[in-house]
């Protein structure tokens, strides 16, 4: 397999010195109609990926086509899920995919073949959670566990919290909500402070996730929790699980109930569907419903393989914000989802995309002379309609916009209000807003006038339930897999997050010099 | 007074031609110890600004003092707090700092002093308050009122929320939480099916929230949560106040156990120290809570007329992130408090920075040629630190960033755990970021390779609590307040949020053609 910087392959001349698409004149009349007929993707679990408002026409894509080509992007996600060495900074594989399908050959790592490895740690937390919702695993007093924390950080804390809160209400009406789960996360003391005095400790069990079994916030939290839960004249081994590698010093250890493992191959912001997101989600909503999010990662995940970007919506979508990133300069991309269930989606594909693809060397440490992975922000609408839009439709910068919508809402009981539902409005916003967004508003006054040119997708989906929940979480690691792939990046290590570790610790240590003593003794820290 | 445009000062030819600062060079050594105690502007309520890590030295500030006389700044300020129509585009005052103070002359408008009438309406949402927490207002049964509901969007919902959040833990341990507060905002019905199904209906007061009384997303979630009162067999005008206009048709409503005014000349995101903010946070915290918020932003306010930029926080920010924007190309902010309970904090400044300055025309409609207000976005630390935070250290783009910290929690019951508390740890976290942005650091290991020079401000206070929060609150709005007059901009009106009302509003009554219609039937609707 030959990794090309992207300035290097001859695709990059091409989107160069292509004629950009004017989105205003292209979404305008029935040409603009038909755009949203074809310029759609199919993405597995009824949903759809729509295009058609982005700077794209059939010129632009059949480049894109051969960029993707040229980059062996499908080809390179076979090395990735055969089991390549695709992390090469860390020298670790890359197989979170497998963590809910075999997508190509067994691959066998440390001796084990790791679906199977994967797959049975998912069975040992299913098992798990049906004790603890049978009263089968239970507090001293014999009675059972009602409330989840997860204490985690990062990765083992975005990605699951947001899965969580995406699926809490749709799992009331269902009748599936086992136990309420609540995230513990930062060092702030605050934090932990809050969840404690929110919860009743007799009744809950933690769940602690750190894969090296050394991060500071979290081990920190979990000192903070146990303290708390003998405060309450319990013993914290018996209210304890932990989420870790084998090899860490959490593994095995009778101070926990037990424990459940990944292993270096996942990296933390793709762990949600390891045991980092198995254990509190089977805890939550039951083995049943985890497994159904796996199914719709595993059918997406199945889709990437496509070699045709019209029938790959995770390629395409990547494909799409290169060209936007290093062909039209736009910096940074919003991500909008008109579900109140996402709430934390965006922050999640944060952490996803930037701390992916943030990064200025390739994959064998040479400085690249192009931009990579973009800011990435948002909120749901139609909260953010009311909020920074207003710099999306009349700024001096332009941001793509990646809206998610739904035909239903999840808990049913919607009513007519003015012969419209509340969903029905919801849609009609996010649609209205693509086209204002596109082809904007000519106005007399300068005030009330929209340029438009400003481009947005839209993922379609009929609810938001657990498969095409783990379709839409599939679908974006893919997409930034893909970007990565064309920028010639690791997106799997994150060596950015390691110097400012090292300087805490020195400041802790009370070894600092310079403008590190100032700043500690401006905020007090001793 | 004299508006014109940023590029006609003669200060934009100076910022212009200034050699930039090289930060990673001026933070290294003794010089960026003296950077840490010079570069500091004291706030009010004991908080400090620091720009040590910011891209400036003695010649850049005093140019930006330059632009600060030469843009009349404070000047503006006056004429702002004294009553003139600075949103030129509605043609309206811009009162939000009389909610919480005199600053100049009176202001007499609409044939009332408007500073006495917005203490009025405090005074008057003091004592509804008081009268709930007496049970002098009670439910059809008798009995008091527990939880307090929200119901607005945007303005109407991030600032109060923020706020709310903000000190929502810090009143549990000061004993002053009165009553618990939620929010309805969305428009997706599942936000108010969540919020009704998690409260005790028949003990809980709603405080409805619409300047105009047509806010589509609020009134259609107030005919919701009608019908759930109705459904629990209560009365709904015994469960509802109004916040809104004098002429609104929410106003002395007999459907509305009361009604609180705001006016025209209180824009929606800078409403929280009006009744919009005043009534939900009355009723959560006690009015003597409320009154001390208020007093935090009055301080900070008057500092903010300050001419020497050396002892203006605010402008002295507002002028820094103007060179960064215009002259150092930098696109976007992130907003990174080290404190758990400023959770949403940063959602309330994207929209209060966003749509106040993401603007393409001048106050006089005439359209600008430099760049205006960057994409504001950010979350807690340490969180971000394991999310994020990568693209911030390694990516291709650079983010300027904006600390704030705290020297103790809010919750007190800290713990040393490997002898720091948790609470050291948070400080040494930012203090540790501060310099590992500024200095970065060099390594054989190009991927282990940090730049640097990545400009940095923080803002540190005690604790978080009303007067600092208040401060805090303030000194952003009066930041943006100065970015805007720099640019010559309309602060505030948002004619970029219309098109898309009005666009839903079409589909809404199947009014469509073209892609309108083809993304209404992608999207389900009807």
């Amino acid at each position: 397999m030959e990794w090309k910087n992207f300035d290097q392959l001859e695709s990059y001349g091409k989107l160069e010195s292509l004629e950009p698409v004017d989105i205003k004149t292209a979404m305008a009349g029935e040409n603009g109609a038909k755009r949203v007929e074809e310029y759609r993707v199919p993405m597995s679990n009824g949903m759809v990926y729509s295009f058609a408002a982005k700077n794209v026409d059939d010129k632009v894509l059949e480049v894109l086509q051969e960029l993707a080509d040229e980059a062996a992007l499908t080809e390179k996600y076979a090395e990735l899920y055969n089991g390549a060495v695709i992390n090469t900074g860390e020298k670790r594989l890359v197989l979170h995919q497998l963590t809910r399908g075999q997508l190509g050959e067994d691959v066998i790592a440390d001796g084990v073949n790791k679906r199977e490895f994967y797959v049975s740690q998912q069975s040992r937390a299913a098992e798990f959670a049906n004790k603890v919702h049978a009263g089968e695993v239970v507090n001293e007093a014999g009675e059972k566990f009602t409330t989840a924390v997860q204490i985690g950080i990062g990765g083992s804390d975005l990605g699951p919290r947001a899965l969580y809160l995406s699926l809490e209400n749709w799992a009331k009406v269902n009748n599936t909500l086992k136990m309420e789960a609540k995230f513990i996360s930062n060092v702030d003391p605050d934090d932990a402070l809050a969840v404690l005095s929110s919860i009743d400790i007799a009744h809950t069990i933690f769940v602690l996730v750190s894969k090296s079994g050394t991060t500071l916030e979290t081990l920190t939290n979990e000192s903070f929790v146990k303290n708390a839960i003998k405060n309450a004249g319990l013993d914290p081994s018996k209210h304890m699980v932990a989420v870790t590698s084998e090899t860490s010093p959490l593994a095995g250890n009778p101070d926990y109930l037990d424990s459940f493992y990944m292993d270096d191959y996942i990296g933390g912001r793709y762990s949600s569907t390891s045991a980092v997101g198995g254990v509190i989600l089977s805890l939550a909503f039951g083995p049943d419903v985890y497994a159904r999010i796996l199914k719709g990662a595993a059918d997406e995940d199945a889709l990437a393989k496509n070699t045709d970007i019209r029938q790959n919506s995770a390629m395409l979508d990547a494909l799409i914000g290169v060209y936007e990133r290093n062909f039209l300069g736009y910096e940074s991309t919003a991500v909008l989802p008109y579900s109140q269930g996402l709430s934390r989606f965006p922050a999640h594909l944060q952490q996803l995309d930037m701390e992916s693809n943030g990064k200025s060397v390739n994959r064998f440490g040479e400085e690249v002379s192009y931009a990579t992975g973009p800011v990435i922000f948002g909120e749901p609408g139609t909260n953010g309609q009311h909020s920074f839009y207003q710099l999306l439709h009349q700024g001096t910068t332009i941001v793509p916009l990646q809206f998610v919508g739904f035909k239903n809402n999840q808990m049913g009981n919607d009513i007519p209000i003015q012969d419209t539902t509340s969903q029905q409005k919801l849609s009609a916003n996010v649609a209205a807003q693509i086209m204002a967004f596109a082809c904007g508003k000519d106005d007399e006054n300068p005030n009330k006038y929209f340029a438009g040119g400003r481009p947005s997708s839209i993922i379609v989906g009929e609810q938001l339930a657990p498969e095409s929940l783990g379709a839409l979480l599939a679908h974006f690691e893919n997409k930034v897999m893909f970007q990565g792939f064309v920028w010639n990046l690791n997106s799997f290590d994150q060596e950015g997050v390691q110097l400012g570790k090292v300087l805490a610790k020195k400041v802790l240590a009370k070894d600092t010099d310079g403008a590190l003593t100032a700043y500690s003794e401006l905020l007090g820290i001793f």
